[in-house]
């Protein structure tokens, strides 16, 4: 396997999400806390306008707008699109690929622990989560296929992947939450260091996947008005099994919706404050288990 | 004791609190379920546009606009002062008072459970926090004599109160909170209903009240930038007690900073996501027992 050279640690991709704000604002004060013999880390606030502003955004979800053919089109002249493209050529400056691995740091209003959120099932970034999940059982991998064409900041290479914590409330800081992943990341950059000297810790592990089946909806009325809110005995429960039958959603009116899929299904997502707007109440994943 | 002839609801004062927004919603779909035979109730959506944008206010907090000197200068022309000046005609045209009582519907981030904030301690009020508090432990009540010249809606008429529920995050619903936000509509209005028909219920009982002290801010540094998290010893612990010497805030470096005060305290509205930008990382305030 090649090297790990560059790793690029991004926060604040959306600026009301706090905890990766002030991380990065934490390891740009204080770079030592993220040296490492073996590679070189850098790291970069993603939304600059919109984190000072305290929003998600300023006129579209930036984390949508690195797809090539975006990336490509001069006449995309929002502020996000052109932020894509001052982050795309800070980390992939003319095209050659700065960064070996972009980590990019997220928080949700749902309850996803410390979550690992990986496009495709690479061998390293499996070998990389079992020895994560091995030292701290809140970790969380799940896999979204989806990514590569969405626009994701962490499609432009291909070891990117996001961390997704919650619960935390938007423009909140959770001090756990904080800590929480700041450890993560000094163990991934440990795991990185330990590859590139050929020291890799050897898990005998399954490790648990989540990966992505679909989104659902809130049921709305025909104005897009949405009609029900989860249901007590979901919220918070991402990771969670829902079985056919068992209510997802409870009406305004004190009405239980079921659940009506086929088979077991474990959401994640679950409430998310931000995707209210995209027409998404939850994902529903799969879990499965993969020796790695 | 005259009657309480009119009730008004406010839900969406911040247009990113979305239990008061959809209950307002319900409200208006079926009137009937606030209908009351001795008095007359009203809903209305305060801050109309934040609602639909998702914010908490366009250019400032409708919720800090309605001094009596903001009101009646003409000089004032942001969304919120003027939405201010719509309400106060709705809910005091000619300057009559339409509304004998004002429910303003909030929610916060912070672990406040079914919160009613007064600005004094009004027999009448005190009777009825009485009164809920005998039927839903998770009411707390507490008086804040700062509001009547802060601007706040409810200080349009006497008996205007706040009711805060959380914590919930900045746009999204908890079915939980929201059916139990409900309840306590309910119980509000069949118990002025029950004095408007001389049934007053009589609860001998000691309400335990939470008085305004002070504010508190995050540590910050020369350029405002916060220094440190709320502590998690002190995180989602809303009405416990805080005492002298006790870790308040956690830096970002893993330093504790401790309360210095010189009694015990009871912190509220501790990390409201909204109040980053005012400078306060909690209330604190008094325990103290009351004979109604």
């Amino acid at each position: 396997m090649s090297q790990i050279e560059r790793v690029a640690i991004v926060g604040g991709t959306h600026g009301n999400e706090l905890t990766g704000v002030h991380l990065v604002k934490k390891f740009q004060q204080h770079p030592n806390l993220i040296n490492k013999q073996s590679l070189e880390t850098l790291v970069l606030l993603g939304n600059a306008k919109a984190i000072t502003e305290g929003k998600r955004y300023i006129d579209k979800d930036l984390n949508r707008c690195f797809s090539n053919q975006d990336l490509q089109n001069p006449n995309l002249l929002s502020y996000e699109d052109k932020r894509a493209k001052e982050i795309k050529q800070i980390l992939q400056p003319q095209n050659q690929s700065f960064a070996d691995v972009i980590i990019d740091l997220h928080s949700t209003t749902a309850n996803m622990g410390l979550s690992l959120i990986f496009c495709e099932m690479h061998p390293l970034l499996l070998s990389l989560a079992a020895y994560l999940s091995s030292i701290n059982p809140l970790v969380r991998v799940c896999i979204n296929p989806q990514s590569k064409e969405g626009g994701f900041l962490r499609s432009l290479c291909e070891l990117g992947f996001v961390i997704e914590v919650g619960a935390v409330a938007q423009n909140v800081l959770n001090a756990e939450l904080f800590q929480q992943t700041e450890q993560l990341i000094y163990a991934i950059l440990d795991y990185f260091e330990w590859c590139n000297q050929g020291n890799i810790p050897q898990i005998n592990s399954s490790l648990t996947l989540y990966q992505y089946i679909s989104t659902i909806d809130y049921p709305r009325d025909e104005r897009g008005e949405i009609q029900a809110m989860i249901h007590p005995h979901v919220q918070f429960r991402d990771y969670h099994p829902l079985n056919p039958g068992e209510p997802i959603f409870l009406t305004f009116a004190g009405k239980n919706i079921l659940y009506e899929g086929v088979s077991t299904v474990y959401p994640i997502f679950i409430n998310e404050a931000a995707y209210y707007e995209k027409g998404i109440a939850m994902h529903l994943t799969q879990k499965q288990q993969k020796v790695v």
